[in-house]
């Protein structure tokens, strides 16, 4: 048997099968939007591209961004490299600390940390951010990353602390670095989109039209300069962003809403699935209100997480990994069917103890 | 006019026209093999792809390579990618000074500031790397970055002096990151690869296969624990590299190599013809042995590169950006007619002067 000491994610990686259940990673199952594949057949490009990213891609952008121009967006490998070519950025202009939420997607202090700063923590509370907690933590930081729906929590922030960490950071002088991914995958509301003298919107199409292996992020911001030195910089580390990928995102943004709506109804039920049966099973969660993640308390999470892999062939994530020791995180994106499986198997588990 | 300060490669970026020559760009001009456009009608993933890169491009590349297998190599966003991980991750592991042949690829000495390290320099003599030099410079360096053949110097190093570096650095404890993106563009040998303890090869599709779009790079390396640890940061820093792309860089890997020895002889002919062109006109420049640049000295280089610009309609890069003060780079991955009349209006410049 695998020693605890050996649980990371790399160990779920290429684990797959009919038998496996994986509320592991955090991708959508449902395919793309099938306009982005029609284009392939005839497309015969190959030159470099703009470090800063093609403009019918940016120019479609635009259009759903307030008071925007192409100018004001960067095309990225993955909302990853968006954040990361932020943090970087950001380092270089001097600070050492990034305020980040406590359980917080578990790259975050990675990337803070490769950037040469420090993670900072504010510990949510019910899954949000306390905005008291957040004020005194944020002194002397630089940035604070916001990420709202949230991976792993599924919760989604207050406008009034949203708009409350606007003015602060205003006033402050301090990055806010919005991780908005999930913005399209909300059941309580829509997605507001912060605004303010520093603050830079990372997004992607991974999850919004569950294009994650073709890598198509964005970041966008009205902080012109703060740009140019993200495209100063791409232009070393990666140059341009794989110009077929960009050609398919930009399909995917001429596709109807109705596809991303339809979507979200399917993720609402699954939603509504897992939340009851875990409720059902006597654990302790927040209710997701975007996103497709649950963060259950569990007891002797590591030992639940092996066993469910080892003895019940179901992937989760413990909560370590996320900031929250006492938990442990289910993705649902995996069918129905699949989703009440792994339920009756975390039930047998739960039964045997 | 443009003011001088504001020469920078950006003002070249999409000028194009039939009227334009531009000798700037350091992109193959001559297209991929059909065969890596022949997947893409029947393509449907969509979901992420392993950090590390997928296993048939990493097994067709372990068969090139000597004692290696899949798991010496880890797929980027480009070459770029491969020497920006590779350099923050030595970064990482402490030393905070990167040996550079000067004239060095514009992009390295600010790839080296942006993983937190300084630059160091030792300068070629005809081109080449002058080993007493670099025995005494790389003294209390963490790495060596060694490019050949060369952008932008199109020389190649004597195997006799890649040997002393192995020894050299194998002694020192130092990395040797060998970028040899040009591998397949050589005039005057086989390539030569470099290996030692510490060694960190750097190469790409975008070159050898005009892929440059795509944005298909890797890295190798013997030295495990470095590759383990590059896959961890690329891991938060931008996920796996475009699916899609590997599928077309795996489909290149099969391609005859009639299709490289083809493409070869025609970089060889524009060789001469720009080579021989230049010295017809007076000027003092190394002969290319490999990649597809020259770097001939230019009086006024920057009156030189404007005034091509402005009056002349062709397109060169200052030697300053390569550390060259005094010469101007000619990239020559344009059509032989083109090379022709480009060489015409430099006549007309010169004969005005």
């Amino acid at each position: 048997m695998a020693q605890q000491k050996q649980l990371s994610p790399s160990m779920f990686i290429g684990v797959e099968g009919p038998e496996i259940i994986s509320f592991g990673s955090g991708q959508p199952d449902l395919p793309p939007p099938k306009q982005v594949y029609e284009i392939l057949p005839d497309y015969t490009s190959f030159k470099y591209g703009l470090i800063q990213g093609q403009v019918n891609l940016r120019q479609a952008l635009a259009r759903q961004y307030p008071a925007s121009s192409p100018e004001n967006f960067v095309i990225t490998n993955g909302a990853s490299e968006a954040l990361d070519l932020s943090l970087r950025t950001i380092s270089d202009v001097g600070g050492k600390k990034v305020l980040l939420g406590r359980p917080y997607y578990y790259s975050y202090p990675h990337m803070v940390r490769f950037a040469g700063m420090e993670p900072v923590y504010t510990d949510l509370v019910e899954g949000r951010i306390d905005f008291d907690d957040l004020d005194r933590k944020i002194r002397g930081c630089r940035a604070v990353i916001i990420n709202s729906p949230s991976n792993p929590t599924g919760r989604v922030e207050d406008v009034k602390t949203l708009k409350k960490i606007e003015k602060l950071c205003a006033d402050l002088n301090i990055y806010i670095l919005s991780d908005e991914v999930y913005k399209d995958l909300m059941y309580v509301r829509e997605n507001y989109l912060l605004s303010g003298p520093h603050v830079i919107t990372i997004n992607s199409f991974s999850k919004t039209f569950a294009m994650c292996g073709f890598r198509v992020g964005y970041l966008w911001s009205l902080d012109q300069d703060f740009v140019d030195k993200v495209i100063a910089m791409k232009t070393h580390t990666s140059m341009n962003t794989n110009i077929l990928g960009q050609e398919m995102a930009f399909e995917a943004t001429k596709v109807p809403k109705r596809f991303v709506q339809d979507q979200l109804k399917i993720w609402e039920q699954r939603r509504d699935m897992i939340y009851e049966g875990l409720v059902g099973l006597g654990l302790e969660l927040w209710k997701p209100e975007g996103a497709f993640y649950v963060l259950p308390k569990i007891p002797e999470p590591k030992r639940f997480v092996l066993d469910m892999f080892k003895k019940h062939k179901v992937i989760t994530y413990i909560g370590d990994w996320f900031g929250a020791p006492k938990r442990v995180r289910f993705s649902y994106a995996l069918d129905s069917e699949r989703i009440e499986l792994g339920l009756k198997r975390v039930r047998k588990y739960i039964d045997s103890r």
